[in-house]
């Protein structure tokens, strides 16, 4: 990876947008009323985040390390992997990313949201809603889910790894985080992934929304900040 | 790959038919009455269709480069990686190839036809129909599908890449479309894996079919073309 | 692969008997009552026979080529990637194991037969039944499925690929052929897979069973016969 | 793999940690009230298990080799591929490695406990139950299970493999045991895995609990470990 600063930053807008779309797309087909893929359950919805992130990484792959995520761009910061300079100018990259491929999500399911009621449902779609409010528990849920997937990331760089199919291999880590840690908060494990489409719902004329609940926006941002920091520790500690 | 031209139309009839044998396979197999895998599941047909886009490009790899999609093989040409022309006979021996699979899977399920009542499930194996018809944006939801798709392929085009798996990472990246972008209009993306099977249905004897629905028909057929189209011009200013 | 014979057959015996442990076991898992995976659906059945193979062929993959499937043998000497005078001693290791596979599945959900009243569902445990009795047309389904898989085999073996992980895409075949074109039959396309069992089931005192349905057994023997004699001559034809 | 005795035991109770902390997990997510996971189905959790494997191998590969199961060492020792010395520190290792892994799940699905009435529901999260208790007939379950795994990880030495996709390998191995095999027993195949939790679970003030079924525990561990060894025997004969 030699791209430019620029061609970086357009590589990080360009794949969490894409990440989103697949993401929040995923969602939106599961939940909306009279989408083929209504119901289409828990497994869809993990390999479709699983996917949308393997798919955001390689469709810019030569233009950036895509990261998507300002917790796995700090992290690598922390490990020395990352120019601490490029950290902000990276995670802006990401939120803007984030917002457009929101916006793309409301667009392309667009006859869908009025034939959809429940406010919480098309809330969800966009950002991630608890389970059970709790914010402390729903805090270490993020921090536990983000620690398993930055310290993974962090793990590839140390083997003999198949290159071509890392972001294969860092799409299943994000499925195994949805199946297995997912269920009390919907895993965020990424503060661009909330925070973006959390700005687009505020932002868009979606019809039957709701407020954007920002009283719980800080779970998804500092559980994933504070525990992508707690996996970079402790691999610099291993390593 | 340095087939003779015949030989490249020969793999895109025969790899065609093998893409739309499994992909309307599967969808015949979920919604048909008595059949094994009747209602299996969106999970299921999203991997369906993916496998079939895999092995429609594996069966035929040594004979041509795979595309099985007129929209693909116009990105290629506008990207400089498939001669002018041959994108009008490629395009034929696509379509074509769709109409033999569509008749493949007629002949397999052959009993199950005349026990499943509603012609519109019928049709629906065959070809494409919107969840909500509403043309403008059945038209958006094909052409965000699709740019998703040629972007894709052309991306993997700059990477230093395990090639021999090459057919299953393109086959990830259609099922998921499938899961996250095919909830409005089912995810033709693909012009000749729409006209093929619809021509088929319009032809054959099938039991309980109803009419072909062709004022939709230019839907999946534009949609993709102006999405790949779109893809291509990106990635010629972007790489 | 320069093993002796013994090894080869010793290769295709285990091999066979662990697809079909794998096999015939999910089945088991999904039909019998009180079984934890009960009712996990098609898509646990297709995928859980696609990796049969998979790891059927990798566990024996040092003593055999792990055709595990007589219709293959059959294809690859017609092909002239196989010995004719190894066609039928192979074909008997392969029948052996699959009945020693099926005798192990009765063992390991022991209690659960007396839990299942049914007698056609044990015996669909066992060997395959159709969807809908038309000898003809299960006879197609199992030419076409059988055709899919063998034509596919070979096309493998003219491509620069992945050899550490084709046990793996053959299983994904194996996979797709199964949700696409299992609908009808079940997809036997396997004389061997068909046949052990079915002996099996004749011959175990198997609480609850019935008849073993031999009228049908002719079906899932010739059509994957005649399938995989007809991709071997069209391959010989193109390649 | 050259590390420190000191690094190995590191690997191996931390990977077993991950594994648990993933594959308790998802059995959690799917059992517990009010989880966004909850009813994903017994293809989720064999995915979820398969890929726990998957990532407790990956994270810690660069300091142990990744056994993470008592069964898979001893079998390792006879086949002469670990020092008998280390087999019981690596057991320590893995046992505590589970118990943590429990601890984390616990607290990572904190408020969902109280939620949820069902004292077996909970135990079963932790460890596993038979479906239908026969002491003989659940240690063959469990032992036919681990025979498979552990021959197939023997196999896997034998192979000119693609060794840094080796985890995703074993992981799907993990899958189709459990998709065939897990129905009488839930499918520990491997010791600290299900006492590990199981000591957790006796220790824990988890909200709803009932007592921890000691008198099964000893099937999930010595099925696993005769299965491994039958295994570890029958290599050293064929290979």
């Amino acid at each position: 990876m030699n791209s430019s600063v620029s061609a970086q930053l357009m590589g990080e807008f360009l794949g969490t947008a894409i990440l989103i779309l697949l993401g929040d797309g995923v969602v939106a087909g599961v939940n909306l009323n009279k989408s083929k893929s209504q119901n289409a359950g828990w497994l869809a919805i993990t390999l479709g985040w699983g996917l949308a992130v393997t798919f955001g990484v390689y469709l810019v792959a030569w233009m950036s390390p895509g990261h998507l995520n300002p917790a796995v761009s700090l992290a690598m910061a922390i490990a020395g992997k990352l120019s601490w300079s490029l950290v902000i100018p990276y995670i802006i990259a990401q939120i803007l990313g984030a917002l457009v491929g929101a916006v793309l999500v409301w667009l392309t399911y667009y006859p869908h949201w009025q034939q959809t009621q429940d406010s919480t449902t098309i809330l969800s779609i966009f950002s991630t809603t608890p389970a059970i409010r709790n914010y402390g528990a729903n805090f270490l849920a993020e921090l536990v889910g983000t620690f398993v997937l930055v310290y993974g990331l962090l793990a590839f760089t140390k083997g003999n790894f198949a290159s071509g199919l890392n972001p294969i291999v860092a799409g299943l880590l994000i499925t195994v985080i949805g199946i297995s840690l997912g269920g009390p908060t919907g895993y965020a494990i990424n503060p661009a992934r909330d925070l973006g489409p959390r700005i687009a719902h505020q932002l868009l004329p979606i019809a039957n929304k709701g407020d954007s609940d920002w009283s719980y926006s800080w779970v998804p941002i500092l559980g994933p900040l504070v525990g992508g920091i707690l996996a970079a520790l402790l691999f610099n500690l291993l390593k």
